[in-house]
């Protein structure tokens, strides 16, 4: 949540002018995105999102994310498009930082979603996985089962422990799930981190899916599991809802119904998704000194949604539970 | 440069009921601003600026500031208008915090400022004070030179040298400078805080001035003097422009000639602009601890500006210096 790049008038006029957009009238650095600089821009022909990749971002990673977005938006699905410079590349070089220019996208993220909201979402959600399957680009999942016990490994027992006296156990659960993880569900590209700050909605119209620097090639059923662990919890409590997590499902099924395979696993799948956030947090919270530019997040929410999903097993996905 | 307030989406569609905008499309979270929490905000009516106020403003202050914005842009001058809520307020109160609206204008900051806009830059100044001149309420200056004296205090000769050791003598200049202050020339309502960053232009035109939260009633020559320590250096190696400097006095006078004893005061009102930034800057750099969300300036800076106006005296000022 910061822009890291003072990126002054002149170099941004510089950098614009390989794009065939128009003259800038209007660049502000927006809060958004943790490892990214971004500025809303106007420009006479519109406005924009200007990224700048700062870190945690492999270069050769770009075109996957980049294209991706323009087959998604070429497949209808409310993901903005990549605006190309006037020689047709999706991104540029400035000081050896790598910037694209991506079309902006009107809509609010929900803090508190309704059923209805979340339905759509499930439905947005379908139809991505449906449009990726002819993505002719493949990235894997980089933070699969075998990364979660890496990072855990990487904060050892005394730096997990000091975090929580309950978060050592986890690497044993992580390895345990990593060993029933199943191995040949339907894949396609999958986002891989659509919480509600990465949904733009208007109403209870999805009008955009956004961020999309965790999306690879895997499970469906997966990034389902990552959407319904991320979307169904109360912030402050942790308190599931029902009506958000059964609303996602029936939206997703609705556009693109689960095999019986992929429904069994789901329960395992969104263990999977807590572990990977209780890894990823567990891990920036020790190399994040307090009082630094970035908020650190607690991975202990997620250590007690994964508690959630071991004792309810499959009740947590269905969309009528008792 | 940071948004404080996590200002979720119900939130903000509630605050924005209370005016008559139309729904919410957007609302970005954006970097602008020290003290206050910012967000770029779209509605079916158009753009604006959304404003929480943090700290460091004191909340009776507000009608000033406000009702200042809606009466120099009613007399012509480049400023965002306030907008008011259905029943007239210029602010609204959301959990404790003081809140705004404020029309959102086009224009980028420059900055490598030339010539041209640094005379367009004077003449907005100038139409400014002029327009300033009938506003009914009125703002003692909170920064004028005691308070420069106070706050050099307040860090202390060891806290000054801590920072550097040529910072704690100008405790002495601060004291002497205070003392020869001129106590009578024309006043009016002034910005005080003109920054590049705070000037907002397309081409070579001004299309806003922002940020007028300093904003008081002084000597208009004291505000002329800030905004020419402010735009006439090199940020980088501090060198004075002085076709820059010339250009500012030059299209402030094309609106507002100056008088005799305020353009023999000049050299002295620069040299106390530069004091009051050498303050505020070495009390911030003693208040911030290092690696905080706010970036620390570096008060040198406007110490080796303030011995430039010591030596170079009125010609800093004249059109076409030798």
């Amino acid at each position: 949540m910061a822009v890291y790049t003072d990126l002054g008038a002149a170099a941004m006029e510089r950098l614009l002018g390989e794009y065939d957009v128009g003259a800038l009238r209007s660049a502000k650095g927006i809060a958004e995105g943790v490892s990214n600089s971004n500025w809303l821009i106007e420009t006479a022909q519109g406005r924009f999102i200007l990224t700048m990749y700062e870190r945690r971002i492999e270069l050769g990673d770009l075109p996957y994310f980049l294209d991706l977005l323009d087959h998604l938006s070429a497949h209808d699905c409310p993901v903005p498009r990549t605006i190309h410079t006037k020689r047709g590349d999706s991104f540029v070089m400035v000081d050896g930082k790598a910037a694209a220019l991506i079309e902006y996208l009107p809509g609010i993220s929900p803090d508190r979603p309704s059923a209805e909201q979340a339905h759509n979402v499930g439905g947005a959600l379908a139809r991505m996985h449906l449009a990726g399957r002819d993505f002719e680009k493949t990235r894997p999942n980089t933070l699969g089962p075998q990364s979660w016990i890496d990072m855990l490994e990487e904060c050892g027992v005394g730096g997990l422990s000091e975090i929580d006296p309950a978060l050592p156990k986890m690497l044993t659960v992580a390895r345990q799930t990593a060993e029933r993880w199943p191995p040949d569900l339907p894949q396609s590209v999958i986002h891989s981190d659509l919480f509600p700050d990465n949904v733009l909605m208007l109403g209870e119209r999805v009008s955009g899916m956004i961020d999309f620097y965790f999306a690879c090639n895997d499970a469906m059923a997966y990034d389902l599991a990552v959407t319904h662990a991320a979307w169904s919890f109360d912030a402050s409590d942790t308190a599931f809802d029902p009506a958000i997590g059964g609303a996602l499902v029936e939206g997703y099924e609705a556009h693109r119904p689960l095999a019986n395979a992929e429904r069994k696993a789901l329960p395992l799948l969104a263990q999977g998704a807590c572990l990977r956030f209780i890894a990823s947090r567990a891990l920036d919270w020790i190399e994040t000194p307090p009082g630094a530019l970035v908020m650190r997040k607690d991975p202990m929410q997620f250590v007690r949604r994964l508690k959630f999903y071991a004792e309810r097993g499959e009740k947590a996905f269905t969309p009528s539970p008792i």
